[in-house]
């Protein structure tokens, strides 16, 4: 870092981002920001750290991207208790391995998600990191009162869904630690791992339908969030691999690759697509509305009984599905071989 | 860390603190907490980090002392918006230099401190670190309506006060670093550094007098947070140097250690005093109520107009007080000396 680093730090963070009216009484710049939901709506609250060479490393994934990344985390939060996301704090701890250049990208990249999603930064605390850098974003949404979307509404009868397709970011990843330069028909999935999408406007069309059980966004890969919703909602879950819906781009690379794209689906992780529980009777119009939105909207099983269980059906066969998720705690190079 | 990290990290987590009915839906454990502040408050918000090596060391601070700091300095700004703390949202990553045991103890003092102050943990996250302990804790409060209490407000004719003692914090540190085993006559000042105070009560005091100006809390050094206030407020400051609170502990030790005690004051920091101005009409009123509470409160000084400037008269000489605060980006080891 410069020895002027406060008036660098004024400089990344000084931006005024957001839009008058939002509620916003004081912003950046005091003790604390002060902000005014309106009466009808409860305040959303999370908050998920990134930190380098655990989350992300400096080969697969560009200052901005990094910053991008750690909004969008939480975004997606906010989105799978369907809920708006309206303000982040956002706390960084610059190593000096950074170039303040890099930094202003890194900005670069969280005022980026920021804009595109409608959240205005209100603070934060920037210092120093002897060694990683380390970002820990807080993300604060509005829900309408009494109507979040926990992970433990799920009931036997509803179907189990996920919209979009999983696996792309770790088909991505693979593909970043692989090749330094893509081929352009892979860079899609460099763009699903290096720049995620919150699914806050599906969030909002299964919380308006009242016929969502449960819901969780897939963070950690398709397995672990399963778990979670059968766990909190004490239910068996059984989905069938064959439903799935995988991207033809990720399946085309894992054949290349030697991969199985199941794996990156159940195990991969930071898709950030919304994976929950819906009535039979919603489904059609649900189905309906996602279909207008151009968001594929897949049911891939259904909610079977009591049970904090989830199989899964694959090959013919039926087994439960093993629970590991993708394991921040291990080292994203030991996870190349 | 063991294999079994995930149980371990939802042990450390999963203690329910708070009360019943304090307005929170949903709380820990799910995508994102959700509570509802009644119709007549505003939300404060504020993020604060904490980085080993940076912000404090181990010889200094014992793992329940860093996670007791971590939520004091995010509820002391909290306090000088004039606000009632409520929730935290806690993000940790953990370095492989520190046991689980001392984890566990870590949470310990995140709790003791929220238990203290009324908080409820209602999210985080925790990861893990390849190499230093970053905490980056998230304090959410409530305010009345149009009332909290902003730095910008300082006016020309109001006096500046201080609570309580500064320079306590920083001559603790000096200690802790100096000797290993302090005597017992010096404990108080390792208590000061180790265990500061939020000064919720005296920010709500301040607040419901409605002769409050500006307001801050010495989180970086009476300096700092005085041209913080000058700056906002576009005010000229002007502080009596032998006015200023200063332990006779302080005093004492500063003799011994041949150090200056009115610089910890000015550039110690991290004393969560707060920091602000009043009317000349309020001034008796509010005395009158700190002392009634046994909180001092000391008025250093007066706002002289306008000019973004504070001065210092110090020994009959009048002079521009020195804006440098403690800088987090310089380690503390380096301080040593």
């Amino acid at each position: 870092m410069a020895h002027d680093e406060f008036s660098l730090i004024r400089q990344w963070t000084s931006r005024s981002n957001g839009q008058e009216g939002d509620g916003l009484t004081v912003g950046i710049g005091d003790d604390a920001a002060v902000f005014s939901p309106t009466p009808e709506t409860e305040v959303v609250a999370c908050c998920d750290a990134m930190v380098e060479t655990v989350h992300f490393l400096r080969e697969t994934m560009k200052p901005a991207d990094i910053g991008y990344k750690a909004v969008i985390s939480n975004i997606s939060d906010i989105a799978a208790m369907g809920g708006i996301a309206r303000y982040a704090l956002v706390s960084i701890a610059v190593s000096p391995s950074y170039t303040d250049e890099e930094y202003s990208q890194l900005y670069d990249g969280i005022y980026e998600a920021c804009e595109q999603y409608g959240v205005r930064v209100i603070g934060g605390d920037t210092v120093s990191s002897p060694k990683s850098l380390h970002l820990a974003v807080t993300v604060l949404g509005e829900v309408e009162k009494g109507r979040a979307i926990c992970r433990s509404q799920a009931l036997p009868g509803q179907l189990v869904f996920v919209t979009g397709h999983v696996g792309s970011s770790a088909a991505g990843l693979h593909l970043l630690l692989a090749k330094k330069e893509p081929e352009e028909k892979w860079l899609p999935l460099a763009e699903a791992h290096q720049r995620p999408s919150a699914q806050i406007q599906a969030g909002r069309l299964l919380q308006a339908s009242g016929a969502c059980g449960a819901l969780n966004d897939v963070s950690d890969g398709l397995a672990s969030e399963l778990w979670e919703i059968a766990e909190a909602s004490d239910v068996t879950i059984h989905i069938d691999a064959e439903c799935i819906p995988i991207r033809e781009e990720v399946l085309a690379y894992a054949r290349i690759a030697s991969k199985e794209p199941l794996d990156w689906a159940l195990y991969g992780g930071e898709d950030y697509q919304l994976v929950g529980t819906v009535s039979r009777d919603g489904l059609a119009a649900l189905s309906q509305q996602f279909a207008e939105l151009s968001i594929p909207f897949t049911v891939i099983g259904c909610v079977e009984g009591i049970g904090k269980s989830v199989l899964i059906t694959r090959d013919g066969q039926q087994m439960t599905l093993n629970k590991a998720g993708f394991n921040h705690f291990v080292h994203v190079e030991e996870k190349k071989g």
